[in-house]
Formats: structure tokens, sequence, C-alpha cells
């Protein structure tokens, strides 16, 4: 053979070497190397504060990049419509009121509670750290303030970030809610005595909220470029945009929308550098990221309150605009591109993440969530069919597939009418009735008797856990 | 200089002008081949019916595209409420008041009334033409459908389409509306004598209405085909997902949406077509596409009317839901993209046309339209910070920047109330407000003075042209 030959040859190969390792495989995950995974949580967000999610004067171009280049859900939901039941339901794949972390009388947990998530639930974070995975909590926890309930107590290797809602302890005078109706308001970030911590201790009282966001961005930063060389895992959970509103730098008075979009589109820039801090680490291509919201907006706040679109109703309410999140997975080496309009949950986030990273789901416990890493790396359809929408500890609601059933209505805030039962349930399409307009209870007795089936089923192997919500000091 | 030199420094220019070719510079308009413009202007679509407007189950991959390589603008306004005068204004840059094409009597044309756009107005159409512009007028016309009135005798050299809304001539003896809360319904198209014309003759009646979208999309495709070596235009107004409501082939019955999906998706099906088109016989980087619609989504029809996302109430009002439209600006030679969140209106259309064809503007008249082409080519602010709501001949609204303020609010079709007068106006940031609830007028009595003065310059060089749309047979 010629040397120009061999010459040819060694150039064909190098070529076509270089255009295989240029080109991801998707869904080819490596055992021996697992996924990283970060969970980015707004607080309040409601399903039509994003550019993509509709929004005309919100600015979010890092957040419309991710959905363009990853998965844009648009029936993805919360597991209930408020706070501390919604992030226990993200962080164990259950219905909170398996674990007792949801209640009739207290709906979230306050800085006088007495308890937290029992020890004896699984967290993302201890799941992931059967497969070595190291991982940080930053931001708001919501899970119980008390030492043995904290991110460090419960799998997570560190923590820094508040440990309930940037509204407690609360020690000001301002009537915030009659303030709202324009955007900025004067508040001062010590009219609340929340406190900061790092792991277990108070590092700051009252947190400084004005740069909290991007504190949390900047650590998450860190973090990832500490952890490059061995799997990762980050809740990153944003205090904000949950009144009240605080923004820092260039962002404060820059938005359009007033100080509620300063401050969204301060998270959406933390979502870039964080982004751009995987692409530059190399970190991209094995690694997803998703980023979603505890429950809708908290509509009564006025300008001060997100969107839910053309969603009904909010924060509080088993309405979809209570519930349903903006949702968008990314990762360029593993997520096909794509928008997915099936359905999904916070609560599959547990199971999806287990099954990528090679862990068994636990035996000895219902675990609610579905493995969507099919759907994620394939674009196969959504395993989940259903979808079962609780108020405390009380079923309000349940969809499947296009229908929703309502067996309860309330409203919340003083918004959207008082209790009522409602036998026959009132049924929407949801997917056709995008704002819960028709009642179509009457025309569909069929669909109405699948749907309580449903239900049934769900309850006949329903243990309610013990109310962790309930006792206060 | 050796042959080998020579040959490198060929090889360099060669390079060289082969990356100058490839890239676009923006805004490098060629006097002498001026660009081709194709307006795509929907029926009846709601702001919020697109995926990209935050729509969760209308999958609409192809306009999506086109808002991510164009501009999506999320401040666009149609000049009225209604089929009529909105179509007036788009296509003479002028508000319908001018032209006699907006009325008290009657809010549209039927098939009885006696008049149509005044021969005296100039049409984009007519204004393209003195650059040489070869033009088609595709799909539903409604500014009159006597000879004189149609589109061949306003500058098009051909019309393909229906002159009036597809639900006149209505001769069946069903009741759509009661029907309407699900989808599908059964509708025939014979139950609306709707005449399909060519230039001036009828040559199909009734129009077969459930492939109509795809024919009107062929033509388009058609007529690029045809008029690759001259500069062109087409008005392609679909006549849909105006009720009632039509698909074909594979699109019906495939929408999550239900038939008004099947319709929207269809639509967004044809602009694919189109866009694919431009760039096969490479026309795209020398045309401007712009998608947008006519009016807000008529409401009463449940399931068959479209959603204004997060806008108040829809077609027939002066709320925002009524006006503002989903509209992108597509052109990957002239057009930079990004989300563009300031005003621009259906009425600026013929202005930033005339200006990129260079074309002046007519001098013996008020044009309404702002010239918008250095927003779409460099993205500049855009000239227009002002809009007028008009219902019929009396100004009930009007914006400035942020805010607007409601002389007079009025509901349409039995929904969101009798007519009321507002003095002082009620007055919304509708910017941070994006839902029209939190009235500040209190808070802002120099606002309201401003307002109140653009309302006075405004009317102090007003007149009104002769009413077209009352008279019928």
């Amino acid at each position: 053979m010629a040397y120009s030959t061999i010459f040819w040859k060694l150039l064909y190969s190098l070529s076509i070497s270089m255009i295989v390792s240029q080109t991801p495989i998707h869904g080819q995950i490596d055992p021996s190397n697992p996924p990283n995974f970060i969970i980015i949580f707004a607080d309040d967000l409601g399903y039509g504060d994003l550019s993509s999610y509709g929004n005309p004067t919100i600015h979010t171009p890092n957040l419309d990049r991710m959905a363009h280049e990853g998965q844009k859900w648009t029936n993805f939901y919360a597991a209930a419509s408020v706070c501390t039941p919604s992030r226990a339901a993200l962080l164990t794949g259950r219905l909170p009121v398996r674990s007792g972390m949801s209640s009739n009388i207290h709906r979230v947990l306050f800085p006088d509670s007495k308890n937290g998530l029992p020890a004896s639930e699984i967290t993302l974070a201890e799941q992931l750290k059967k497969a070595g995975y190291a991982s940080a909590c930053i931001g708001k926890w919501h899970l119980g303030h008390k030492e043995q309930y904290l991110p460090t107590n419960n799998g997570f290797d560190s923590y820094f970030g508040i440990p309930y809602s940037n509204d407690m302890d609360f020690i000001g005078n301002t009537d915030y809610n009659k303030l709202a109706q324009e955007s900025p308001i004067a508040i001062k970030m010590e009219d609340y005595n929340v406190p900061l911590l790092q792991n277990t201790k108070i590092i700051e009282r009252p947190a400084n909220q004005n740069n909290i966001t991007q504190r949390y961005s900047e650590e998450a930063v860190s973090f990832i470029k500490e952890h490059k060389d061995e799997p990762f895992f980050i809740y990153l959970a944003h205090n904000l945009p949950h009144i009240p509103l605080f923004a820092s730098g260039n962002f404060l008075g820059s938005s359009k929308r007033g100080l509620y979009g300063d401050v969204v589109e301060e998270i959406d820039n933390g979502v870039g550098l964080i982004l751009k801090t995987l692409k530059e680490t190399g970190l991209a291509e094995n690694t997803i990221v998703v980023f979603t919201s505890d429950n809708g907006p908290w509509l009564p706040f006025k300008t001060h309150a997100g969107s839910a679109g053309p969603l009904k109703a909010g924060k509080g309410t088993t309405w979809e605009g209570g519930m349903r999140e903006p949702t968008i997975f990314w990762g360029p080496g593993l997520v096909k591109p794509g928008l997915v309009s099936e359905l999904g949950s916070t609560m599959d986030i547990f199971a999806t993440f287990s099954t990528m990273a090679g862990i068994e789901l636990p035996k000895d416990r219902i675990i609610d969530g579905k493995d969507l890493s099919e759907t994620l790396i394939h674009h196969k359809p959504s395993p989940r069919n259903s979808m079962l929408y609780y108020r405390g500890t009380e079923l309000y609601a349940a969809r499947l597939g296009d229908f929703k059933a309502h067996f309860i209505t309330e409203g919340e805030y003083g918004q959207f009418g008082e209790l009522e039962v409602h036998d026959p349930p009132l049924l929407y399409n949801v997917n056709q009735d995008i704002s819960e307009n028709f009642n179509i209870a009457g025309n569909h007795p069929e669909i109405i008797e699948q749907i309580k089936k449903l239900v049934e089923d769900h309850k006949s192997n329903l243990v309610k856990g013990k109310d962790q919500l309930a006792e206060r000091e």
C-alpha cells in the first residue's frame, strides 16, 4: 500500500471518529458514569410566567433557549397547590398524604411548627446517595426547620438557604397585600426575620433577600465546578418569586413587567449561568436539568403575583392554575428536544432520576411517581395517564387522560368561591377546554365512572401518614 | 510571484467570498431587488392559540420555529376587534374610521351589504404595484363582495377565496353555538352557501370548506414558484379558525385540542409548506413573512373558540383579548431574531413594507401606521408608542406606553358586561397587569391627562369617512 493511500485512510478514520465523538447519541447512559441531575424549583411561579409559556412582558431568554433545546412540558403537575406538601412530594416521589406532609389544619409548616419530613421517608438525595452522588440543597427547604429535619439530615451533603417561606417571621408593619396593586413597593428585608442557614447553622439573620437569588445561583455554579469529577445532584429551590419580592443589581427596575418581572428575570439569568457552567466544564452532555415550580401564582398579591396564563385560578386551589407548572427538561446529550403535551408530575422526578442512575426504587412503600426516562430520552409516550389533586388530606379532583373530574371545589384567599361538593362531579376535557369553563358531566357518565374507579383503586391501598403539619408550639 | 502563491491567494479570496455570500447581512436591502412580502392572516385566532404563545395542547411547530428564527411580538394589535374594519386597516395602514369601513350600525359587511372599501383608498397591493410587485390575494376578503370591491379591483393581480365570512349564507338548521361545548360537531359545508371565487367569478358554491385551508396554502406555494424571478406580495387570509370549523385529511381528529386544534395545526402546516418553498427556491433570504390574526377569539363558541391566553375577553371588545394578536415576523436575511415586547399594529405593515420596497407613502392622507423596518432589521426600539382602540366609529380606549385608559367598556355576545362610560377612565398598566384587573386611575391623574391629550390630538384632525357598512339591500 502506498504511503499516500495510508494517509487518506487515516484521515478518513480520524474524521469519522471526530464526527462520532461530536454527536451525542441519545439514550446512551453509561452505567459507570451516570448523569448529573439539577432541579431548579421556583416558588409560586405561574404557568404563564415565562416568555415561552406566553408571558408578553417577562423576558426569559435562558429558559426559552432551554425549552427550545430540550423538552417543554405543558401538562406537568406539582403534587399540591401549596408549598410544604408540594416539596415533600417532589423529594420523595410520593403523594404528601402518605408521608403526613399535608394537613387539613395547617396547609404548610410555620416557624413555630413542631415537626417536619419523617425520617422514614426516602428523599431523592438519600436515594442517589446509594449510587455515590454528591448532593447540595440550595434555597428554600420548608420541610421542617428543626435540626433533625434539615437537608443535611435528609441525604444532602450540604445546605445553603432559608428553612421556610421568605414572608415568615414577619416583624414589620406594612400591609404588603394593600400595596401590591402596583410595583415597586417599599418593603425592607429587615421586615422579615428569616434566617439563612449553612448546613444546620444560622449564618445571617435576617437573610439578605436583596441578592438572595444571585447567591443561590452562584452557589450552584461553585458546586458544579467543585464536583465536576463525580456524579452530583443539586436541588436549587429559589425562594422567589414568592412574596416579598426582591431583586438585585441590574435586574432591579429593569423589567417591563415591574418588580415581579425583575425577580423572574434574575432567576432566568441564574439558569443561564448554570447552563453556561455545564457547557464550559464539559458536563452538559451528561447532565439533566429540570426547571419547574412548586405551585401556581399567589393571585391576591396582584402585580406581585404571577399569571397562570390561560389556566383557571391559582395557588391553593385544585383548579389547573393551582397545580400545573411550566416545566422544562434539558440535557443536550440525553433529552430529545420537543414539545410534550402528555402528563407528568414533579413526583415522577424521583423515579426517573433513580432509573437513570441505575438505582432500584424502594420496595417497602408505594411510590406514586412514574419513570419518564423513555419519554425524555426517546420521546416515547409518557407512562403517566392520571393525576390526583389533593387539598390537605382530601382528594378534590382526579384527571384521567383528557378528562378531569372535580368532586369538591374550593377557592382560596377569598377568590374563586366557597367549598362546594359536586355529585355528579364537574367534568372538564382539560386538553380541549383549557380554562375549565364547560362542564360536560351530563354527556359522559361513562368517563365519570372510569375516574371514580381510578379514585377507588387509589383509596383502596391508601394509608394516610400521621399529620406532621398540625402541631405548633 | 510563484504560481503556488497565486493559487493560495485565489483560494483565500474564494473562501472569503463564500463566507460573505453565505452570511446574510441584516439590513442590506438591495433597492434593485426589493424583498418579497407574505402576510398570513388568521381569522379569530386568539393571543394564546400557538404553542409559542402558551397554548398547552395546540402543536404549532412551524410557527414556533418561525418565531424562534424570527421576531416574536407580544404587544402587537389589530386595528379593530372584528373582521371587516380590521382587514381594511391592515391593507390601507389607516384606522377604519377614516375609510368608513367601521360602523355603529353593522359591525361588519354581510352578503346583502351594498358597499365595500372605497376606491379612493390605497391598498398595500396598489402601493406595491408602484414598484412593480406581482400580487395575489388568497382567502377571505370581506371588504365588499360586489365586483368593484373585489381584490382584483383593489390592486391584486389575482384572487382565490371567499368574499366574506365562512359562516355567512347559512342555509342549514343546526344551532352551532349550542353544540360547540364539545368538539367535534356534525356540521356540513352544505349548510353554508358561501361562494368560492377565482378573480371575480364564482367557481364553486358552496365552497368546499373541508379542505379550504390546504387549498389556500397550496395556492400560495404555486404563486411563489411562478413568481420567483420578480418581487411579489401575497396576502393569504385564511378564513379559519373562524367558525364553522373544518379540517382535512390527516389533520381531522388529530389534535389533543379537538377540532379547533386540528384547524390551527392545518394552518401551521401550511405555514411550514410556504417557508419550505421559500428555502427551496432560494427566496428565503430576501422575503419577509408576517403571521398574525384579525381579532381575538370568538369566545361564545366554547371549545370551537380560541383562547386569548392571559388577556381579558375576546373578539368584539376593546379589552386586550379582543385586539392583541400573536404576531411573528420572519425573514432569515432581513429580520433580526428576538422577542419584541414593544408596541406594533397591523396598520404598521403598510408603512413598513412600503419603506422596504422603496415606495413613498401617500402624502394626500393620514397614514396611521408606523415604519417598523428598523425594529425588524436592527432590533431598534419600535417607533409605535400608542394605540387607539375603536369600536365602530367610537374611541373606547387608548394606550400610551405601559398604560391603557378605558373611556368606555362594553362586552359582546352576552359576555363581559353592558356598555359603561368611565369618567375618570379606568387605567391599567397593561405591561405589569397583563390581564387588566387592577384599576390604578386614582394613583395616576397625570397619566390620564397624557392619554387624554393623545386622544384630543388624534380627534383634532380626524375626518370620519362615510359609513360603508350601514347600507344593506
